[in-house]
């Protein structure tokens, strides 16, 4: 018999049954949240019934001005990659796909609820009221996107607990530094290359580091993939690969600089993905191409594109920095990869310091460069949708540069200083962590159904044992020799 | 040797072979609508080009208020739902895909097009003409969704000629009923809580009970999903959750509403992904999460906001309203689907009356309240976008109120009488219907390669039968050791 | 020991060892890709910062009339299109799905930029300069779909090299054909019947007849589908089908025409699926449907909408074209498609002949009579959209009509030209070409990944045998027991 305080104990620090931790934690998390809205929160000028027509109707906008008409799309686009992307491109595990789509789903639906808040909080509240549109929908789906790239760090080694907590940390940190960079220091990253990307990134490495699993080996031969859920991890990469011009373009100005900075990262992924091919096969002994980097590398294009993308980067300079990003994600994946695991002790499942991590700094060390380099000669009138500060006159543009650089030591520093702090939090051995054993495992968390029932109707067809087992053979043949 | 008669008979009565009764349904409807639309259908103002361009080019509106602009992307949205969210939703049964995709399709493609009739019939003909563009496409699409809603009732015991005949009656029951909410009584319903999705659960429902089958556990074993299956369905369920503000803001009045009606679905699915995983975990003895509930209820917000989604219900109202969505819905699946399943004899195969059934029911009677709550002092000049009877003082709020719930009332009593005569026509033994044995199975009415041909190849290459044997050993261990 | 000389030769001639041939294609391409981009090509009005605000803001047009807010949103229906709806399409091979969608990634992301350059190039440059914004982005991506149209008949007999070279010749020869037919016949073709489906077609099916290997049998056994490869497929089918009215309607003018074609499109597809779904069932001798039909000949309506789709074809004539479209393209899998691989030497793996080639011609034809049917009385002020030409008084309707029957001929004359010549060049021995025994197969050009490490995890626990084979033969028999 089990005692009160054995029970007590069993429930605090080793049981991974959710029946109690994950309902409590989704009421309590959802009922704050209502709350909060409740008191908070409040449509805006062009969600309102009243305030989007004011009065005199003259001097109502049309509603073809309404920015739902501007930025609708691109937010569906980003959507999808926030959903079907993130959560199938961690669907590569053999037995993981229902974790990495369901709890992608999980702690998405949760940040961008969270997001609302933190950010409108951050970003300025209309006498005391957050406003929320078309734009606020993005933002959130955005910093849930820094939450995902954290997830991917972690993947297979947490309980859905613990990704809550997660984000409910990683979410307010994220606002914070945003507000640190948009507000204050007036940096420019529409597509996040520093606030999404690398922040989501060295976050979600440090949290990993600080979880440090040494025995991690002892599921080791579950931490891989099978032939059917490599494809469906193909579908994520190629939702990702496909809207991520429509990411890095979903917030910047209307006009010429949503079109540019979509057409900037189109190219900066097309020139992405021959070179990542290209360095897949280089760095195969037998030329071989692996799909892991296929599915990642082929997307730092678009990472690295985050800052510069609304900049008149170019589609020339696109190509290059496309280019560049993926010969440095497809050498991270084969050489860096194992560094940070045996060195390091930083076991990043999905490889997020290869995909977000590194194209990330790359890709605020373009955008601060091409930002010293702006001028009214490139950007004519212009200039003010971009870079408004130096079209006012009140920054250089190599003033501007300056600051983009420090927003990117900004970024990384909260993001180590929030994964570390965040990463002992979640080391409490409360939220129902997995053993080593049981890692990479659906079945810890999820009713896997077997295919039990069939057995009963099939044991009334049992035939002669001869035939079946010739017919084993032939089986057990054509599998083992399709690769001959 | 087999008699004419015996032969006829069994054409009658029996066979589940195709190869004359598909292709006749298909080319006898098809041709009929062909004829239909080249009497009946002509372009609207929008998508004519005389009509577009009338004489004097001042008076004509720029193109980019062509209505085009303002709604073909949420129609694409709306157009991803039906064919691969509902079409992958269903392929959760390990051995339908064929079918529940495959079928999907076929009326699908059927439905929109009667539709496109039978709602331009009853909404208004223009001097004998049915006008059509981008809104009556999202509308044929909306009367689909409610078929395909009851084709999840009968999923898996229906041959596709007995779902095309099913949705020849069920688009014109649907259009009848349409057109007495929105036309006669003024009900407002932009996402269809009641037109599209009470109607087409309890329709479906209804049938699925007339078409009761005291011995479908003969196939129980098929009626199930497998690991790889769930995550096709996943497909389907994270198109329909990503996609459902577009299908409840597609047909709303531009500007605002469209907008309102977005983002207020948003924020009703989001809270209800965080409680119905909630509830999954609390109803399982185990914590553990159940597919079945992730892949269905999470969706239940996106029904329940089809309603009141374009009033001033504000992101609040929207989360109460999904959270409560959500826990309705594991409930149902839970326990309520047994209980119609053995005391009613509902054999409900997707669990529409909890996803979509009960949803829609709530849905509806928000819809009433917030319309009944309705006033001048929220909604300001915007009231008559939402309520226009109301804004022109022909109705108070509280009547618009009683409206709605009249509506609902409307919508059932039709649903359920609509189920009941059309299911007794599916049942007439002319169909093709499988047998109880063979339900749940694509190879009745699909082509399903086996990979015999690897065979003869592969005996070619019969090695030792010893380390074949201790293959085998592995192999299985692996498959029974998962999910230990 | 191997000599230098064997070495060299064996470089050249028969490895198919990727190591060096696929990077240094890569990378010589994307460099000379780099390296044009920076001397030829430019922002356009629309995206370019300073062009887009020229001094006088009162002359600026709104930002919502940017051509971004017109085609952004089909421009990404188009890209889902050429990334997963030709990806996934073409996964129904068992074991070629890393292929199937790697190498659509891989030369899709080639071809777009080439085609921008080519397409630029031959479309009239600007003082030297190529000005690239949305449209083109459009364009790059058509041009990439028939090139990927041709991919389809030559799929799993190539390898990557080859590949990149065919879409280095095919995408020029693209360019030049569609120059001739929209510049100087003033041909319309704005979904492409001609200069993207039958050049496509036909030049695949030529280049597949130069590369004709007589003893293909011996991989024969890997060139078909098993139950999870078909709805992967179905994927592709589903994308294809739903953004096939974006597809046609992405470049017509702004207004109406993209209104109308989308409308159009729609209908041929609708009316396509179900004779598809007739002559797919009425052609097998069981009345079984057979996935190879659906998951291609229900696109053939979208393929014949191609070039009326923006013209006044009415949604009737579209319904009676895509019926056709689905009869004939079915009629080519089932009776055509033998022939030509037995007679014409003519191994074409997805049946692109029936899909693209054939329909292509019929909606060739079907534009070239209703061209030659065009009037004022039918079109008003909208015949300046459709055929500037025409409504200019420089042609009369039935002249335009001669120019749309002549570009076919000059379309099809090109794209066999073009693929035999390509062909020969793709014969030489030097790209790494599979051989007879290993075509279909991923694992000679991707590193597929056996789950051999489960087997020493699983090898300690192994239990008693008797429980174990009792096992097998039930898995067994509920395996082969599925179809009964």
């Amino acid at each position: 018999t089990v005692s009160a305080g054995e029970s007590v104990s069993n429930f605090l620090y080793s049981s991974t049954n959710m029946r109690l931790k994950l309902p409590i934690t989704c009421f309590i998390l959802q009922i704050i949240l209502i709350i909060l809205f409740g008191v908070l929160v409040q449509y805006d000028e062009d969600t309102d019934a009243k305030k989007h027509h004011h009065g005199n109707h003259s001097k109502t906008k049309p509603d073809i001005e309404n920015d739902f008409y501007y930025r609708y799309p691109s937010f569906q686009d980003v959507h999808v990659m926030i959903f079907v992307g993130f959560g199938f491109l961690m669907t590569f595990l053999q037995r993981y796909g229902f974790s990495s789509v369901g709890f992608n789903f999980l702690i998405a639906a949760f940040s961008l609820q969270w997001a609302t808040l933190m950010q409108g909080f951050f970003h300025g509240l209309h006498e005391g009221k957050i406003h929320i549109g078309v734009e606020s929908m993005i933002n959130a789906d955005f910093c849930t996107g820094s939450v995902l790239i954290s997830f991917g760090a972690v993947l297979g080694k947490t309980s859905p607990v613990q990704l809550l907590f997660m984000a409910v940390f990683e979410v307010t940190l994220f606002a914070v530094n945003e507000y640190i960079l948009l507000t204050h220091l007036g940096t420019r990253d529409a597509g996040g290359s520093m606030t999404i990307h690398t922040f989501g990134a060295y976050f979600g490495l440090m949290v990993t580091r600080i979880l440090y699993r040494p025995n991690l080996d002892k599921s080791k031969h579950k931490n891989c993939s099978v032939y059917h859920s490599d494809l469906f991890a193909m579908i994520g990469t190629l939702y990702l690969w496909m809207f991520w011009p429509s990411f890095n373009s979903a917030i910047t100005e209307h006009g010429d600089p949503q079109h540019r900075t979509a057409m900037n990262t189109y190219y900066s992924l097309a020139a992405c993905t021959l070179s990542t091919y290209a360095m897949s096969s280089l760095t195969a002994h037998d030329g071989k191409l692996d799909m892991v980097h296929i599915q990642n590398a082929a997307l730092a294009g678009g990472v690295a594109a985050g800052t510069a993308g609304e900049m008149m980067l170019t589609p020339f300079g696109s190509m290059i920095v496309g280019f560049l990003a993926g010969i440095i994600s497809v050498l991270g994946y084969k050489y860096l990869t194992p560094i940070l695991e045996n060195k390091l002790k930083i076991q990043d499942t999905c490889g997020i310091h290869n995909l977000h991590g590194m194209p990330g700094v790359l890709g605020a060390i373009v955008g601060a460069v091409t930002a010293s380099l702006a001028s009214k000669e490139v950007y004519g009138e212009g200039l003010e949708k971009v870079f408004p500060e130096v079209a006012g006159g009140h920054r250089t543009a190599s003033y501007q540069g300056g600051v983009q650089a420090i927003s990117l030591a900004v970024t990384l520093g909260m993001a180590l200083f929030g994964g570390l702090i965040v990463g002992f939090i979640l080391k409490l051995p409360i939220f129902g962590a997995p053993r080593d054993t049981t890692c990479f495992e659906d079945s810890l968390y999820w009713e896997v159904r077997k295919p039990q029932s069939h057995f009963s109707y099939a044991e009334k067809k049992i035939g002669t044992s001869f035939s079946i087992t010739v017919l084993f053979y032939k089986q057990f043949l054509w599998k083992t020799n399709i690769s001959d």
